[in-house]
């Protein structure tokens, strides 16, 4: 089967067998998105090679227990956890420290035309849900966990760093449960798809305006700048939450955290079924996060035009 | 009246008009504490110049309404809001961006005869509570102070990072409502102090036998090797508190904060009434931790010897 792969620091397309399920599910992939994940990776992020990717809808090929998914169009939580650490056995294989990630450790990844994952980490899509959304229930479960681990209420006050892909979700999916979101960014033209949605924009030309007055500010943007916008936006007693893997170590006043008495939360993943019940009911539109779409034989092109700036989510289909 | 104050970056006993009270609360000061805030300011953080101090037991002299409060021995809140921004009318002065703050911004401090706080500001301390201990009201506040921003549970495994006088109290505090604390620090009769108190003593040279284990980690040791400590120690989605207020921008790996999705809680006040019950129910014993006590006339030779290593709490007694 063809498989998008990163080797020795570089991404090729290459031909390689159809993987053996083992105890796993063998899901026929139908279509992928390229993450900033992926072209983090691609740059030699984790010591990853294999095939990347991570976002996906797909079909069941094989189950090994539950034969009734077999022929079921399903997303899936990407975190395999060992199954006998004590995160595993107290139901948080997210973290449990020996788990592999699709596409990102230890697993071949989605831009494939076949990948396994445990049977328990796949989640029937509703079939009012095409496979152009269904390949956004990770990036958008990621972006509606925001509100497991922070508590946020209509009335606050939220600034949503960022308006690449998880910007703009992350703003899309807060807009559920609050009035009050302003999204800072670079690009008019995105903004205005956070506009769309009932998000108010703002340039980050003109973020000093805002003031120190946001109960929760969400990072999004994965860059230094984006940590320190943060601590200048966020109200006494506020809520930092960094939603973004970027892989330096930025200094950071640690003093005004402390004097400030503000939380910091660092947040990566979500469970699937909220985000795909936002989907389903067409809370949240996706449609205009696409900017393009390629044949997984031209992965390697999909990739360098994920890779240029003011693009947003690239999808592969396979068939 | 005598007053050690930090003029132009030094530390120096000098005499001075009795303050005038206006609309507040004249306090005679009985005894203070020197803190190591007290030391940062003499060496220029924060630029405050004047009468530094703000652990204090007095009592109250005059008063502006409250004529029932003349003569109350008294322990104080150090801060006072404006009384008029939006974070004073919700009840928060603790955080108005134009408050004084006793000893540290714009308002005379503690080591010195007479004191001014608004009436409001201030807590009558117990009789069964003594002045040696009841300087101790504002520091374990601060440490109590942690329950009221992170919710800990009796099963919880907490650590907490240094083993001063602030790390001490904190650990003795949250061994109120927890069992399993460990102290790490660098000082063996410190860790004793500790030990004492229920609380087990690891020296920072063994720190990396701990693990990843930890579901609360306590930054108490003001050092920028403490917060990488921290990461270090804590279990994924675990918290982290910041309780020093320590003045570099210490490098941190934002990964792992989004990777384990840790939460990092800035700390720095707590309510007074907690302490003193705690002070007055013999529940932490603070006798240990005071290393030296001088005249008010011998306060510069005080500040030197606060800031000896090894050297915990060092009073002033006032009169």
């Amino acid at each position: 089967m063809k498989a998008l792969r990163v080797e020795h620091g570089a991404v090729r397309l290459a031909d390689v067998p159809r993987p053996d399920a083992g105890g796993e599910a063998l899901v026929r992939v139908l279509m992928s998105g390229i993450c900033g994940t992926d072209l983090e990776i691609a740059r030699g992020y984790a010591g990853f090679s294999g095939t990347i990717g991570h976002e996906f809808v797909g079909v069941v090929e094989k189950a090994a227990g539950r034969s009734d998914m077999i022929g079921k169009r399903v997303v899936g939580e990407i975190n395999a956890g060992c199954g006998k650490c004590e995160l595993c056995i107290t139901g948080d294989p997210r973290h449990c420290p020996g788990r592999t990630v699709l596409g990102i450790v230890g697993r071949d990844g989605a831009h494939a035309e076949f990948l396994t994952l445990p049977e328990e980490n796949l989640i029937e899509v509703p079939e009012n849900v095409s496979d152009r959304q269904a390949v956004f229930a990770e990036p958008l479960a990621a972006a509606a966990g925001i509100t497991e681990q922070v508590k946020i209420s209509s009335a606050d006050r939220i600034a949503v760093i960022g308006d690449g892909k998880l910007g703009l979700l992350c703003a899309m999916a807060l807009r559920q449960d609050c009035e009050n979101i302003v999204l800072i960014g670079r690009h008019r033209e995105k903004l205005e798809i956070g506009l769309e949605a009932g998000v108010e924009g703002v340039m980050e030309s003109e973020v000093s305006r805002l003031g120190r007055r946001f109960d929760v500010v969400v990072e999004a943007s994965g860059s230094e700048s984006g940590f320190a916008a943060a601590v200048g936006l966020v109200r006494p007693r506020g809520r930092i939450v960094l939603k973004s893997t970027f892989h330096g170590t930025p200094s950071w006043p640690a003093s005004r955290i402390v004097v400030d008495e503000i939380t910091v939360v660092g947040s990566r993943c979500g469970r699937f079924a909220p985000a795909i019940d936002l989907l389903a009911d067409r809370r949240v539109d996706v449609g205009k996060l696409i900017s393009d779409e390629f044949a997984l034989a031209n992965g390697e092109k999909a990739m360098g035009r994920a890779a240029r700036k003011g693009v947003l989510k690239v999808l592969l289909k396979m068939h």
